[in-house]
């Protein structure tokens, strides 16, 4: 009966742990141990889950198979928990950046950012002659705008028409959730007046910019990818994130999809549709932010905004060729965004290009309001990304077996762009070993999953299960079987690796990995109907990176329009 | 079927709450729910919750009929939860303080603290002639020891007498889990030379303390009131706070006994003997710091350490006669206390006077080492308590039916105390509501019994429950049946109760309540053997007042040693 009792781990001291490249720490592959279905397979797993007694016992089986009960539960843990990820200031005397103004505006923090850009030889659209394909930046909006080359409301028409399209046979893609065509063209409208005027916001004033449906931007309600959730919370206003980006004169263009709650990385929502991949409309764009993904590779829009708890932004930005930055915690406010979880949680950018990242950022991060019992507010650097002066010395920290855990395409990719780096800059590769990974995926599971099924828990009370897709109403149902035991310990994990990430960082500047080790598979027409409740693996453990190495497809895709370029 | 469901209370936001003395919040008095036994029956309820099949049941009913479900679980909770309940630093511009190097070593405090402190005009042991009994104190210690009248030496001997007289028959009372007369003896001696030499360390040199047997001190074990604790978890050296006291030139005198696990406020120990109170041995001294609380009654040491996860420090105090101290999160490191909860506990003081605990809090707090992921050190602040100046306008809060929940001969004396502070020094009374204590009570207990039950799980797989005293065991099993969504509700409830108490503090400087709702009851024979698995209603409820007002008892215990004034 090797079910009825798994012996703990007793974790060995972090200074005893031999993080080089020859350590005795053995690399533990991911391996989820569970029913790989849809359809109405995935109906009768709910129903045992949802069922008193024989929940319970699938719940301790799924625990005992995935190794929940021996990293976990019975595992022994010296250290205290960690509750909230807050890093203290450290000033780290960097090289290349400017101070900010802790209390500037978000217009002013744009400014700010684009004096730290580089100047584009360009100066009018018709200057752009590309060898290679490329997507439309903010810089080129605003440029474009200024000059008088095409209006604000000019491009709030062909968005219109794109999406129009895209959402039309023979296409079908759902980008979004929700848009609304007519205040779309009243911001465009106020905007473009702001330029005949002379007197733009900032360099964000006009572009269009999408926000995941799981953050609050008015006039839409919030849904979170459901059918109910806007219906018992309903969206009174702009999140903090939002009002900011307003405020620098963004067109906020609507709501793009998501995975149901987020529940899963495959980004398809059984409600609303898939929001597909523009590269291959056959392909998943990765999820849970899905829509912004794809709607940022898709040239609807430069950046879109989404929201990472698990690798909600890394991995759609990874799977549809375009950048994904989860910020560091506590950086950006999370007010107005839906509370589906409190600690792992954060507001990041989908960008077509690192400056455009950069860009939105600067708008969105900043001073928290008082009412968020987070973190002080740290001095806010910017990179001078126009300096001639290349940062020197950057060590980039690989851990092989982790680094190579991927298809071999994948692999081949990431090592050429690594070594591109090392030649370019004269960087160095450390090699590490970063023992522990598969328990901090499990440890990352139970809090993710205990949070979020604390948020919920006092509207499913209310609502009924048959309200959810089968593949979220599995997933929040797992995501409610931990106990407080196990929720504490997964803190106490994180403290623990914490402390090894920091040792990590002592050797090195940047822990450097694939985002996902795979590319983006094709959706299946089961899922279609039910979601798909399992992610792959290599999807999910591989979404942990400190600091994901963005590999930007230069490749056109199929499905792609020219919103700023067409005449 | 009345238990099968139990609907959630929707909470309404903070700001509608009405917190004014004609509030029409309804005031719910604690109201336990749960077998009162000892004995068989003890023993029996705890195999029944330990039974895998009835144990779910028992916790189901136990949860059901204390009002968990309606308060917590399946609660509606808008605020986000607040795990560590860090205070940001505030600038409160108080009046009669003085602000101290955050860098000062444990005995410069102590000597700012001395200088804090009203000159007594009394020069010497022999001018001290009292209108009525009262305690020894830090500085009567001092002053004797610089002016030749008695040794550190001499102290320690009479003190190991008492210690020795008092733990044998006729009065059998347990003090002390451990002490050393041999490494008491090598302290005193040291002491009395550096006296000799004209060199105290500080006005701490040569003084008793004792410390909790839950906060690690060489040469000792840190049982945790337990048979076994110490044995899977060795003590390595003295605790960060016992270090301090330990630079200062106090004499540890030994590890003083307290509730098993600290897991009720009896205080009564199966395993090393009740500590009895010393105005009244045959009553407890409350708990679970009880033994620290009964030394200092008894005039063994003139204060002690205790550790305070639910009023395990103000408790003992208040059903002592002596003064109980709390400090707010963070201000004393944590290392080297046992890892028994990481958001409630503090290590508290118990003290003759209110000025002793000050001088010890002075020795012990201060900035914390860099490993504990807690705080910002704030400024420092000293009162001083030397001013001829008053402090004026001060506004006590009370909320008369939580205020009068208790004996009568409670509120009167408390009614006194207030009523004689107002005259004394012009202060007035705010009366306010303070809603959902009830439900504040419950969540704390979510969160330590949690806490507690992770803190111990290790162990339990490899120990057996037959370890505990029945007691501890009741209450382990207990702690360990919430789930991962109730852990995370007591968080936001405890945010909630931040923002209540923050609007409290915004009418008032201060909230009055009676520590305790019944003073010292008997101990029972049945106790003596299997603990008392239930605490008393009122003496829990009443545990969470924010400052205690202690009500010192003038009268002289029935056991009292006069170390330092006999002969």
């Amino acid at each position: 009966m090797g079910l009825l009792r798994a012996a703990g781990v007793v974790y060995k001291p972090v200074e005893q742990l031999d993080l080089g490249p020859d350590s005795n720490e053995i690399y533990v592959e991911a391996d989820i141990k569970a029913p790989r279905m849809g359809g109405l397979l995935a109906k009768i797993f709910a129903w045992i889950l949802e069922s008193r007694i024989f929940g319970a016992l699938a719940f301790y089986i799924l625990k005992r198979l995935n190794r929940v009960h021996k990293f976990i539960s019975n595992a022994t843990v010296e250290e205290p928990p960690m509750f909230v990820p807050l890093h203290p200031y450290v000033d780290l005397d960097e090289q290349e950046v400017i101070e900010i103004d802790s209390d500037a505006s978000p217009a002013e923090r744009v400014q700010q950012a684009m004096n730290c850009l580089p100047l584009t030889s360009e100066n009018s659209l018709d200057a752009f002659k590309f060898s290679c394909f490329r997507r439309w930046t903010i810089a080129d909006y605003s440029r474009a705008y200024r000059n008088g080359e095409i209006t604000p409301l000019k491009i709030a028409e062909r968005f219109i028409d794109a999406v129009h399209e895209s959402s039309s046979r023979p296409l079908s893609i759902a980008f979004f959730i929700n848009y609304d065509a007519e205040d779309i063209l009243r911001q465009a409208t106020e905007s473009t007046l702001r330029y005949e005027r002379g007197a733009p916001i900032s360099a964000l004033d006009g572009v269009p910019i999408a926000v995941k449906d799981e953050i609050d931007c008015s006039p839409y309600p919030t849904t979170g990818g459901t059918k109910w959730l806007h219906k018992v919370r309903p969206c009174t206003g702009d999140a903090c994130c939002v009002a900011r980006l307003r405020s620098c004169g963004a067109i906020l263009v609507g709501k793009t999809n998501m995975h149901e709650l987020g529940a899963t990385p495959s980004g398809i929502n059984p409600h609303y549709g898939p929001p597909r991949n523009p590269y291959d409309p056959s392909r998943i764009s990765g999820g849970s932010s899905s829509g912004s993904a794809a709607v940022v590779c898709a040239g609807l829009c430069p950046a879109a905004l989404g929201v990472d708890g698990g690798g909600s932004v890394r991995m759609p930005a990874s799977l549809s060729g375009v950048v994904g930055f989860k910020p560091t915690f506590g950086r950006i406010p999370h007010s107005g965004v839906l509370p589906l979880n409190w600690t792992v949680g954060m507001v990041g950018v989908l960008a077509g290009t690192l400056e455009d990242a950069f860009i939105v950022y600067a708008a969105i991060s900043g001073h928290l309001p008082s009412h968020e019992p987070t973190t002080l507010p740290p001095k806010i650097h910017f990179p001078l990304l126009n300096s001639t002066n290349p940062i020197s010395n950057i060590k980039l920290a690989i851990y092989g077996e982790w680094f190579n855990d991927c298809n071999e395409e994948i692999r081949l990719c990431c090592s050429n762009a690594v070594q591109l780096l090392c030649e370019r800059y004269n960087w160095k590769t450390v090699e590490v070993t970063i023992p522990e990974l598969e328990v901090m995926r499990l440890a990352h599971y139970v809090t993710i999953g205990s949070e979020c099924s604390t948020a919920l828990s006092s509207h499913l009370e209310n609502l009924g299960r048959s309200e959810f897709g089968w593949d979220a109403r599995v997933v929040v149902d797992i995501y409610g079987a931990f106990n407080s035991n196990e929720y504490i310990k997964a803190q106490k994990l994180r403290y623990r690796h914490m402390q090894i990430h920091n040792k990590i960082f002592a050797k090195a500047d940047v822990i450097v990995t694939p985002t996902t080790g795979m590319t983006a598979y094709s959706i299946s027409k089961n899922a279609l109907k039910t979601g798909k409740p399992w992610s792959e693996p290599t999807l999910m453990h591989l979404a942990f990176a400190m600091q994901a190495l963005c590999i930007t497809d230069y490749r056109k895709p199929k499905v792609f329009y020219d919103i700023l370029g067409k005449k």
